[in-house]
């Protein structure tokens, strides 16, 4: 009934060196979670002092301190990946971690040495790290990330919406206004461009100054093109809605195992038993179903009798 | 028990000549999808590298490529219409199929011939063609088609209240903007623009500069429109989704028979059978109003026995 | 079984003249109907032509046409009054009837004789007039106007919102930009049109010119009202969806009485109904939870004989 | 079953001197409400007045009303204070009371003398207590601040996307665009208003012109950002419409007790009630579920018998 580490640590305890019980205690310690939260939010910000010109002396001390955020970093994941014991591949296995390792690690490559745009980049995506150690967060990158698949086909059609109406854009303008139509590149820049309307006022003059009929060019392409955006929109709110009220629902039920850490198999599982859940629901209301036309019969036969 | 024909073809197979035959389970099969799926989006490809200037050598690349592509979907077509058999006239009952033929059959017409705009604008057509492949795209399509009559009330009042708007327009600025609102035909394209809220500044200072009162004219024609759009954009997501899950709902029920691979006659069934279940629905929600008095009924009965 | 009149006619039969019975048969006739739905739609087309300048012969051809309009116009306002024989004053009972009477016999009033702006706008507002004829658009413009109490709290926190970021604007702007805040009018005018986020830029660019602290100023007036105003958009679609289902689902119900052939009555008894019909279903799910409760007891009470 | 005062003050009666009793009265009646609800509205249009410049006699006048609203808002405050007797303390636990009496109160500030900017900022926030006196405003006010905290994830997703992509912004484009992008704060800036997308055709056209991969960077920051907007937006709709639905549906069965006055601690019980009838509705289901299962054996062993 002892559980040792109730998040953020393998639980598989047989066998394991002090070290790797200290470092599973830690990595799965709320002090722990709490300091590298405020060391990403402190790096965010010496990231965007460093952006100011003429820090002179305040430029070494933010150089200092980016120096102190790798140490910590270093640390971090060399708890964390410690706290796995004789089994780091299993570390390796969620993706949240894959990615804090390749964020922290990328220091050490000598290509990134210097002042490199590439290492700057890596810098700033170590602040994408934040949304690991925050549940809500976790939850709605998870469900915005699983509601994709449900609005493929929209956006397929968007695509090929674009494209079609890209080509005939180019068939109609190429010769009168080669810079926004000359060929299906500039042609679908446009395009997608007028999807924010900015340009529409400016489009459809050039347009009826070409030929009055253009406006019908570009009504269509903007009802149908609007009209598909917002299905895309709603569909991955509702999508993403369901999801994630969905992870919520099977949160209390998937508590007492698969607790790794990173949060992304445990959802994983808690899918599993919302399905398991919705079959027996399903289930149930055809039971129903049963149950009351034999009702409805028992009654009748019953009246019968009486 | 055996299904010579899973999807594509017509399954009435007596007497059937062996070409029929092979097209129907060619038709039918999944690799040929695939390749014809692969030649549209290379024919997409082409397309679209036409557009740029100076092309040399590749230009006459391209223009081999589409001579292939044009003999690959004559045969496409040729394999889907001899897959019928004796019963051609079965091919041309379903959309996608025509569609397919007159965008294909187009390039035989002589008046097309040459480098006109309107081969062009065939040969763009049919990228158009994917939609019949994916199962999804043609759900949408089919469910956002299906939706229109259920907004055909606030598109006519929208046009309405475009016409209302376009003709006080007339009214108030035909002798101050007879640029904007010089005839009806202004009027309305000025309003139409102004749905995108892109020129409501300049209008209003416009509109200002003329009469104060006819911020009064914009904001509610703003008001009101904006309105409007958003409930239709709404109402046409909402009815949409309730087709697509309707259509996704009977899916299943309906996977054993009337394959014809085109999917729209499916569907058609595929509503039938749901409308029944939803009739079926109602029945039992009826049954248990009464079911809910009578045992209630028995109840007190019972309850007075005791 | 016999129903004198389907719809458009009172049916209070007993000692109706001749003319009032031929008057109410017309009225409520389809054809009839039909025919005043045309000439309502061309009417619209001739506004329409009578906008471009240099009409010369067909100039005087639409000013024909107008007052055979005129006349068809009021031929149909009196059959559809005489058709209430007796009780004249129940057609006025009406909202669309009282519409249609005073944008038909405005023409009859002096004062808009000759081609004022006036007369010309009561002849726009005879388009109007097509929304009383579509069931369709009757249900919509009915259930948009009965939802717009429940919309009226986020309309009053809009307004309050906006005159007090107005008030705010002028103390923070009124000296530096005297154009765009001078005083609560300019001010209310300016933040107004910034709801369609089209002066954004240019507004913050200003803002920070003055003072880099009014960029506050204006993200939170944008993140406060487009969330108000997107608010009240969503609400009046979803009020306006359940009020249309609602009318729509007591249509059924209503068709036997009522009948009045504006529309607007029956939907005032379809809600009464429909809000019996509400009552009825609660007092079921009342009813359900005690025999329930019922049943459990019942159940354990068998139980315990077993 | 006597209730001293319906609304508005506290009801807690014994000992109370004849004042105390009288305010109560008065601070619980409609016409006091009323009154206060049109002096606020007064004040409003006066603030507004004061706005034009050249008022001349009027200005005068306007200030004598400006004494005359501190007057009565000052008698209103005592009131109320007063209505609560020998325990004022209790007036300040709710939230609106405060709010009022800072509001009010601020004028005997010495530093606020005179025409400084914070007595005008504090005069126009007496226009917000319009929303204490509206019960509908106060519970959209109390719904929409409640689901403030269901859209934190989004809100945190949406601060750290803008953040990641406005140091992208600034490492791609501190040294060609400085004005936009020279440093954090101004990056954010560019970011902030290109969501509003109405620079959206500037900032693409500046970055095409530096390098045609940029448009992948303002391509995926729009597409993320509006889609999380577009999830904030409908996301706080969705709460605050459930948050305002459980306010009215629980208003009936909380309107026996707790009466205060000011809103708030009623509709916090509210939320506990309706928390409790969920809790119920949840415990029924689960005994529906059992029952069912139970029903069902009941029915097979009967069955058995027949």
């Amino acid at each position: 009934m002892h559980v040792p580490a109730q998040r953020g640590g393998p639980v598989d305890s047989s066998h394991r060196s002090r070290l790797v019980d200290t470092c599973a205690r830690i990595a799965a310690s709320r002090p722990f979670e709490i300091t590298i939260v405020a060391i990403i939010l402190a790096n965010g910000v010496v990231l965007g002092l460093e952006t100011y010109p003429n820090l002179g002396m305040a430029g070494s001390a933010l150089h200092a301190l980016e120096w102190f955020f790798r140490t910590v970093f270093v640390i971090e994941i060399a708890i964390r990946l410690l706290a796995y014991g004789r089994r780091p591949q299993d570390f390796f296995r969620h993706g949240w971690n894959v990615f804090d390792f390749l964020v922290i690690v990328a220091i050490f490559v000598p290509a990134l040495h210097g002042d490199s745009a590439l290492l700057r980049i890596v810098r700033v995506l170590r602040m994408v790290r934040l949304v690991r150690f925050s549940p809500g967060l976790r939850t709605i990158v998870a469900a915005l990330w699983r509601s994709l698949p449900g609005i493929g086909g929209f956006f397929a059609l968007a695509v090929v919406t674009l494209y079609v109406y890209g080509m005939a854009g180019w068939l109609i303008f190429k010769d009168v206004y080669p810079e926004d139509y000359g060929d299906i590149g500039r042609s679908l820049l446009t395009l997608f461009v007028l999807l924010s309307l900015e340009t529409l006022p400016d489009l459809i003059e050039d347009g009826m100054a070409f030929s009055p009929w253009t406006v019908l060019y570009y009504a269509s392409f903007v009802v149908i093109t609007v009209n598909l955006l917002l299905n895309i929109l709603i569909a991955v709110f509702v999508n993403s809605m369901e999801e994630a009220r969905r992870l919520e629902m099977t949160e209390g039920l998937a508590s007492g195992y698969d607790e790794d850490g990173d949060g992304v198999p445990d959802e994983l599982d808690r899918i599993a038993i919302s399905q398991r859940l919705d079959d027996l629901r399903t289930l149930i209301v055809e039971l129903e179903r049963e149950l009351r036309i034999d009702r409805d019969d028992g009654r009748l036969r019953r009246t019968g009798k009486d």
